[in-house]
């Protein structure tokens, strides 16, 4: 559903031969639908148009449309106005959906998952299929994931409190929310919603699964969201308070060495190694890094980590996230792989 | 000394018509020494070569072609390595240097000089004429003089540490300083020294004046500098931790009613107000911001807050500096004034 | 009319403190009526809102809302969709419109006037006031005023055709017309009628006025259209084909020592020299000399042309035009005042 | 040699797992020599550096250590003052020299070859062999090749004369060849000899081979060239002259069929069509094309052209050719794939 945005181009690239799922049809607002996916857009990631997507005819995106398609899953890239009832509606019909959308990922029982990060709040789908019938799984905001990978692996030496001040690409704004002469040659320090995002959601993922809801991490975040003008590709500056001193080496090793669930298993979207750790004094970059990511259908899965740097307490990094994909329709799909291999999907 | 590059292109521009100062030379390296500064190098700072300084030959930057002119000061826009031995040799010869390099900053007895912040300091060039015959002062790296302008009437709130991640422009790595294909759709994560100029120069500045040297301001800051393509302005992302509650009522009410010594004397190129306070959600930016001040004469000598944001002890806000001007030449000229109206230039 | 975009913008800047001109009222559409105009828009065209224009509250544009004021004459930056109508209306009730939009320059009757280059072309609104009590003046697309600026003093030498490539800034698409995604990092080969308006647009300016209507140029002009991620500034190169060889020498010489009614006039509007011509090999350059033209309220109204080459019958050269203000907003007023100057307005 | 650059980083991804030739060694002047590849500069031309690669020590470029190796063929990625004499003397002790340096461009015996243009200008490789024992072969021009490509199936209709503007990205210039102050926001209206190559071996491409030379096409080719802030592919407008008037179908249709002897003979870099004819109203687009060709292998090697106009004997056309793929490395190595093809190297 949303398929002609950008995040809905990198769901379909990414379903291209894909080894678990096959798409059964295309959704978008009533300007694209009839038309032959092809031709509804402007290709933007990359690359054509997968060949199986091509001549497929886009329908309107509706409760009644979808469910006429009888699909086991359903991702979701609308735009939050437009996922808050249908995805509902989806979920009552038995339908288990995987969305980018922001609309449904502060309720009780639906979890934002990160497969590396939070695998067990995958329970929760559970949970719900059982009330419902079907499920809603959500994945983070585009900042918020770059920014709980790395999070995830410093865990254990005590977080106390996080600040962060983001510099997010134009993709990020969508295909047509920013005007070209408000960014160029220029910086704005202001995304809507987004820092309270990254402050809400990054607690959320990173607390504990408790009965029918989760309970915040026990630290605080603190967020500044600017926006530069680089087509693709979040880069952070992060400073973490830890509850005693910690050492760049301790750092440097609980990231290169972390791999998660979806790396013990195999998954078809997984990269070898979620963190990609930089030694050079000036990485990770957007335009060198962005697309980090091994093997090929994981490239953007990584998550880059540069410029550590510890004194006392207090550990600073610079990260980088690839927002389009690692940052939304690539952990959508890994989360619906974890969901298969978990035995959520049939 | 040191005419050609975007500093001292700064500081031509400035002099132009100024009220207290007369040029009486302009040098600079070798390769351009001997030709008409007009014709010197490409002016890159807006509008044309002053007259004044248009058919003015260039001479070579050496004590001997500097004391040869007789100036009763000197300005200095030189790269660090090649203002390392000169200045001291002037001040030795009794000449007073106003330098922008960073050569000299963290000496005991020198100054890093922001007449708004820390005009006390000034004293010290006192000390050392009294020992030398001349003296140095020196202006801040370009994103500290932003930060402490900010942070000077936020001390009444009891300051305990500062951390701040930069977005700075190409024109604070020169004229040639950074390659095209480095910058161009990227954001570099760091910047050779910036940081620890940054965390060591802001705590001088606002230290004590005591005796001969100068004891750094009790809080600790850390900083992560990242250049991002943008021409002119270094934005920053802040965020104060102070030793009890704030609000942001107060916050904003210390910034725009700051006022320093500058304006009190009403010198030259100080502007009327120092701190422009933003009530836009979005604002200040480079592209709408960066010449920030008036009148005509202080263009690019405010700087610009906005984005204050409070939470218990926390208070984010968001800053812009013009890098060039309040951040090299222009409150390096301010200094010099204010020199003026203290007698220590007659 | 139509005071909030980018056009409209620059006329308010330009009518501040205008020696002929008293603004009576703003208008735009419904969206920004009723605010003052200070806070009706971002202000995206250099320093501050004028002090005339911040509290006045903006009405809405209709021919009643208009008509109401009483003015004298009426300057539009309407949407051409929006002038379509309005601006014959307010002619037929007697007022003078100077247009910058694009609807009526076609009009047998109405002139599309730079007032350097085709100063008799003023006559038509003579002819329609005759008819109508008011009359309608445009000014050309942004493009076209630079071309046909450097092609006029050319013409002595015999023009047969013109091929020209432009180079167009983001500011010509208007304050929200291009996406950031779609410029940033790349060249967008058409812009909408540009092609047509310039090839049309241009040969009806340095045509000859023939009783009521026009005849067009007798030579061929084609055109290619781009946009750059340039914020302000259209550059173009130009190759015209002449009937016999031309000198590079003749060319210069024709260019520099150009001068036109408005010059001689004084008007206060026109630069000293219409057209600057550099020597440099590499200029002109958009970051460097889009704001060509003095005195001060001349900024921008200067056309730069450089990179002259003579092969044969065939003349290379590059332009450069701001195109907000002599590709609109500046042209049009620079239009009223030699209107004042005629007696066609009193 | 010269296996650093943006050109010798394009030679080294391309030869990765090439079916003909394999890598033993890299050479790069003495700054790199002396320490693995994978270390001797940053990687930007996408991915990671190969494996094969990574930790092959980077010898000086000399013909010492070249003739050392003993290398059957050598890929030239010099500077065109380093290539010039170090080429010949190879050529001399027996090597086949595929070059991308300018330096011997021009020589009455070096042919410049773009295998889908002029594939029997290679014979000339052959009569040099005779004399000398190896033989330099060039690629043209980055903006020349794709100028060639789209001008050679309309030779048919009789060219009269070319005018072409070009949009050409920065990394034409070299990793450090332009500084981020000079482009950042701007266009330059200048590239050092860049017209002068574009009209003269354009000309010698599309010439004929007459014995031990080439007479030059006998049309006129007039160029102005331009930098833009893009990373990958020159653009460029081209406005063509026939004989006779020509309809948009007919040009159409002779680039869409065009194919030449490397798709003939199926070489392993050769892009199954060498030119992809958009039929959107604006593409090709640098950020959506550069990247044009098929299969994998053949990425970057196909000219996009699109904005086909016809106007009388006019044709009026857009295309995009990415700059170090087809317009140096990808066409050199293609080059060296023919010649294999041809048993001119065994």
């Amino acid at each position: 559903m949303g398929c002609t945005g950008l995040v809905g181009q990198q769901f379909v690239r990414l379903l291209e031969d894909h080894p678990y799922f096959e798409v059964v049809a295309l959704t978008s607002s009533s300007r694209s639908a009839g038309t032959a996916y092809g031709e509804a857009m402007a290709w933007a990631v990359g690359g054509d148009v997968p060949g199986f997507a091509r001549e497929l005819e886009v329908i309107e995106t509706s409760p009644e449309t979808v469910l006429g398609r009888s699909p086991e899953i359903v991702f979701s890239a609308l735009p939050a106005a437009a996922a808050e009832g249908i995805e509902r509606v989806l979920r009552e019909r038995g339908v288990r959906v995987f969305s980018n959308a922001s609309a449904r990922r502060l309720d009780a029982d639906v979890p934002i998952l990160i497969p590396e990060v939070n695998p067990g709040h995958l329970e929760a789908a559970r949970r719900q299929a059982a009330s419902y019938g079907g499920f809603i799984v959500t994945n983070s905001n585009c900042s918020t994931s770059g920014l709980v990978m790395v999070l995830k692996p410093l865990e254990r030496f005590g977080i106390r409190d996080v600040e962060v001040a983001t510099y997010q690409s134009i993709s990020g704004a969508g295909r047509r929310g920013l005007a070209a002469m408000d960014i160029t040659g220029n910086v704005i320090p202001f995304i809507r919603n987004e820092e309270e995002k990254m402050e809400t959601e990054s607690r959320k993922i990173l607390g504990e699964a408790a009965g029918a809801s989760f309970i915040p991490a026990p630290f605080s975040v603190g967020a500044t969201c600017c926006r530069v003008g680089v087509r693709e590709g979040h880069l952070m500056s992060v400073s973490v308070r830890f509850a005693g001193p910690v050492s760049v080496e301790a750092v440097r090793e609980a990231l290169a060495s972390f791999r998660g669930v979806p790396q013990e298993l195999g998954l078809p979207t997984a990269p070898e190694r979620p963190l990609i750790v930089r030694q050079e004094e000036d990485r990770p970059q957007p335009a060198l890094d962005a697309f980090a990511g091994r093997p090929e259908r994981a490239r953007g899965m990584a998550v880059s980590v540069g410029r550590i740097r510890a004194r006392g307490e207090t550990v600073r990094l610079v990260l980088l996230v690839h927002n389009t994909i690692r940052g939304a329709a690539g952990t959508c799909l890994l989360g619906a792989e974890l969901a298969v291999a978990k035995n959520l999907v049939n």
